[in-house]
């Protein structure tokens, strides 16, 4: 069997994230299509994992959807929320295909049940059969329904933790809108540094230090991906996705942004 | 708990079905949503099935992947073709959603895995879940992976009688672009008869007449949904849906078009 490499795109690599409208980001989606599809004579099984961005964030804010359902005005705005992370996935695969990439959309929140926001049953076996016969899996945080509260946020981060171990992948890449993870948060300290490699030599350190990090979103910030990647225990790299030519190099397995080791 | 009612909507009637691209019906939609929302104060639980006309015959004609896949073209054609039904989909969902309808898209290929193009698997729990916090699930045809031969595609009709099953469903509802099952093809022969009630008592004399109807496509005429739908043993109802009114008058109790009863 081939190694399985689980490559994540942030939603504000491919949205324009701060849209008060969702509003997708047209040249780096065809920018990224083009960029794994320039090595798609692979030998690797490949799923991608996008994020939701102006899709998701807006509305789920506006609702509170994430919180549970009480109304049919949630109820409604759960249906709505679901119809625009499939029509965001809809342009995502759209540009995929276009490169000739066999890139197949897959809503999961068709049949995973959520237990307090957490995964509670999703079965894989339609997506292992796709990737035998070499299909590409796009999958992409969804709202979904959830066994406590009718309805939770099931963001791309623990997607890719969940498939990650349930199939055994190889290699996680995290395409983020920053280079790595930093001594400090970037954005808001020069004095921050990128952390080239986190291993078990370092990662206490690493960890009380980037714990303080204001850098959070509703699906969390850098330490909870951080957090998620080092529960899973497979080799992670973050890289930073709006640089040209980052996707290609590290699907090519280049030491770029920071490498988590186990 | 509800009584649960299954509505299919075929793909003649929510698009072009003869049009060579891609192509929805907007008129029949909006007509079809405010029908279903003019009694959204429902006593039951609703799942609504949607076929895919231009949507998907033309491309898997073109393509042959219900035939399997041989080769990246047939991969890529597999990709695109799940791409065209979820995008219908945001069409249906659309609609209703703006008539207030909680209508959530719900794509199958994710999960389900076929066995030469009957289902194999399929994990009802997050849309019995759905159910239960009154949300409408709306699923569609799609095509699947297909343990024997890559792909093969899972129409909605086979959807319904699945669901219909295993959820106990107390009625089908399947809304076509002809008024009910007749005694020859009312499309070629004038002297064709509407039936209004198919049971015991006349099912063999019916089986008969209607098993040289020459009203086939990729995924059975009427023949092959009467024995669909006698497998099931559910009370079901074969309505014009082209008509104003009749989804209405069906999902209010009426006997119109055909009745099957058993």
């Amino acid at each position: 069997m081939k190694p399985l490499t689980i490559l994540k795109i942030g939603g504000s690599i491919i949205t324009h994230k701060d849209s008060k409208k969702p509003k997708i980001h047209e040249t780096n989606l065809k920018r990224i299509s083009k960029e794994i599809a320039s090595i798609h004579d692979r030998d690797y099984q490949l799923i991608i994992v996008h994020g939701a961005g102006s899709y998701g964030h807006p509305i789920v804010k506006k609702t509170g959807i994430d919180k549970g359902i009480q109304n049919e005005e949630q109820r409604v705005a759960f249906a709505e929320t679901q119809r625009l992370q499939n029509e965001l996935n809809l342009f995502v695969t759209k540009y995929l295909i276009k490169e000739g990439l066999p890139a197949i959309p897959c809503q999961i929140s068709s049949f995973v049940v959520l237990d307090s926001g957490r995964i509670n049953e999703f079965d894989t076996s339609a997506i292992e059969g796709l990737l035998e016969i070499n299909m590409i899996p796009v999958l992409y945080g969804v709202p979904a329904y959830d066994r406590n509260q009718g309805c939770s946020i099931l963001s791309g981060d623990q997607i890719v933790s969940y498939l990650a171990l349930k199939l055994r992948a190889n290699r996680i890449i995290h395409g983020t809108d920053v280079d790595g993870i930093f001594t400090e948060n970037p954005k808001l300290s020069s004095s921050a540094r990128l952390i080239h490699e986190i291993s078990s030599k370092n990662l206490e350190e690493v960890m009380k230090k980037i714990s303080g990090s204001t850098n959070t979103d509703v699906t969390g910030g850098m330490f909870g991906k951080l957090s998620e990647l080092l529960e899973v225990g497979i080799e992670s790299q973050i890289i930073n996705a709006l640089v040209p030519g980052n996707i290609t190099k590290a699907l090519r397995g280049e030491n770029i942004g920071t490498m988590i080791r186990f």
